[in-house]
């Protein structure tokens, strides 16, 4: 990656959480650049063009995964990203799993199974629209949730949330050492951003449909969200599942870095298209001397 | 659990592997019963019977599940074990899942994947026919299998076993801590047995159908095998998730153990059956109440 990228990641990606402070990241910034929106328009459009291209690499070797996590309030801009960061990729090559309420099936599990299936083959991007993490925030906020998940009263404790960082720390660990890189994005967006997004959902026809009333609902729980995604932020960014804590007030913005940070990860794989040997090399030969051959007699019989 | 199962369990126990040596453990140990098949019979019969209440109890309080992994050379007697012990079961709350060589879209996922999906759900008995651990057994003896399994080269290095004990743990206390309860098994049976029991299969023609000559090249590596049992569970026995090392040499024997050991795990669990308040059991009489008067008429009326 040209190191004209690598300005749109380092001052948001977290490896140590130890001490991090949400409020440390302003979710206004956009990285120096103007709001001259050509500019970041080209940018995005050259990330585009490079995210492609290291996809199909990604496929072809067919060793590596990439798993992209997002998370974020509503209206943080989770759908928008996924819409203007990944369209121009190839669908065969990506798979998007949106995360809902859990179904009576879900929750008969334990809490990470329903992740854990969905999971991306190898060769693939897999992203998450909302994810595993959401057993440490909208449970933790709502802890009614956590009964429903019938885990035995006895095994429920105080550290139940530490238990949790630890099991999903072992699991992206697990994960990375197997080639299926975690890359966890937080898109932070301001409360004042969030209302004038739901604000429009009200008043624009067009964006009527993406309004839900329970989105108001869990705004009034705004606090003890961004505390509980700062103590996951502190708790669960590793060397080899990063969390990136992503400017989100500017939706432009947004996409850059998430692009930036899938283009760095993609380029630390160092894709390579599957080499053929010599031996192969003369199988091909064969191959299409027989093949060249059968369109000869062909043509003679026509 | 009566005392009187307890000495079938502790013995073959391992909850800390350090230094553990499989030849430490007999095959051919009877826990000091006689042959005389009448009392242990009966005694299965027993220790059947409390397994049935207890499944009972687990599927209607619907908060635990029990996870029992079966491991085992050839003819170890793993699917005589399911067949005898979990015979009584009700099917409902049983799932049992036999691992063959994966599937292509299996390899095409991390190693734990396929296990995974197939956790069972709370109120359930889940038992894995072979399990995980083939993924430090077979593919251990023969690692060209670990290459089929497509993980990028870079990430495959001298610490994998280690790093996949490391990642079993995780998982299994993982489980543990959410009430899905572990439970490993090593049918522990000697050299001579299995061939014997082999022989068996090739010469009894209602045991032809048993025979494949996989078992017989697999046996070749018996030595290899071995080690790689032992340093398994070395590395993987833990107080949430012990390993039973199990004498197999008799199968009557294995099954008297594998039931006591299931006992003692649902006795820990200390299951009950889901209560009712008074709330409830108010409404259950205006329910039994209305449904009397139905019938009421409906003599009435004939």
């Amino acid at each position: 990656m040209g190191s004209g990228f690598r300005k749109f990641i380092e001052p948001y990606r977290i490896t140590r959480g130890n001490g991090f402070r949400l409020k440390g990241i302003d979710p206004g910034d956009t990285g120096g650049l103007t709001a001259d929106k050509t500019e970041a328009r080209e940018l995005l459009e050259e990330e585009k063009e490079r995210l492609r291209g290291l996809q199909e690499a990604l496929y072809a070797q067919d060793r590596w995964a990439l798993l992209v996590v997002l998370q974020g309030m509503d209206a943080a801009g989770k759908d928008g990203t996924i819409k203007n960061v990944m369209s121009g990729l190839n669908p065969q090559g990506c798979q998007v799993i949106s995360f809902k309420a859990p179904s009576s099936e879900e929750l008969d599990h334990d809490y990470l199974w329903r992740t854990s299936k969905a999971l991306p083959e190898r060769g693939r991007i897999g992203i998450f629209n909302r994810s595993h993490y959401e057993e440490v925030l909208v449970v933790r906020v709502h802890p009614e949730l956590l009964l429903a998940q019938k885990i035995p009263s006895a095994l429920v404790g105080k550290h139940i949330w530490e238990e949790r960082y630890q099991d999903i720390r072992a699991l992206e660990s697990y994960l990375a050492r197997n080639g299926i890189v975690p890359l966890k994005f937080f898109l932070h967006v301001s409360r004042a951003e969030q209302r004038k997004r739901i604000l429009e959902r009200l008043e624009d026809p067009e964006k009527n449909w993406k309004f839900s009333a329970a989105d108001l609902a869990e705004r009034k729980h705004w606090d003890h969200y961004q505390a509980a995604y700062q103590d996951l932020i502190r708790s669960t960014s590793t060397e080899e599942a990063p969390w990136f804590v992503v400017p989100a007030d500017s939706k432009w913005f947004t996409h850059l870095v998430v692009a930036a940070a899938m283009i760095d990860a993609l380029d630390g794989m160092k894709l390579a298209f599957p080499e053929v040997t010599p031996q192969q090399r003369k199988e091909l030969a064969i191959f299409r001397t027989a093949l060249e051959a059968e369109g000869g007699k062909r043509r003679k019989r026509s």
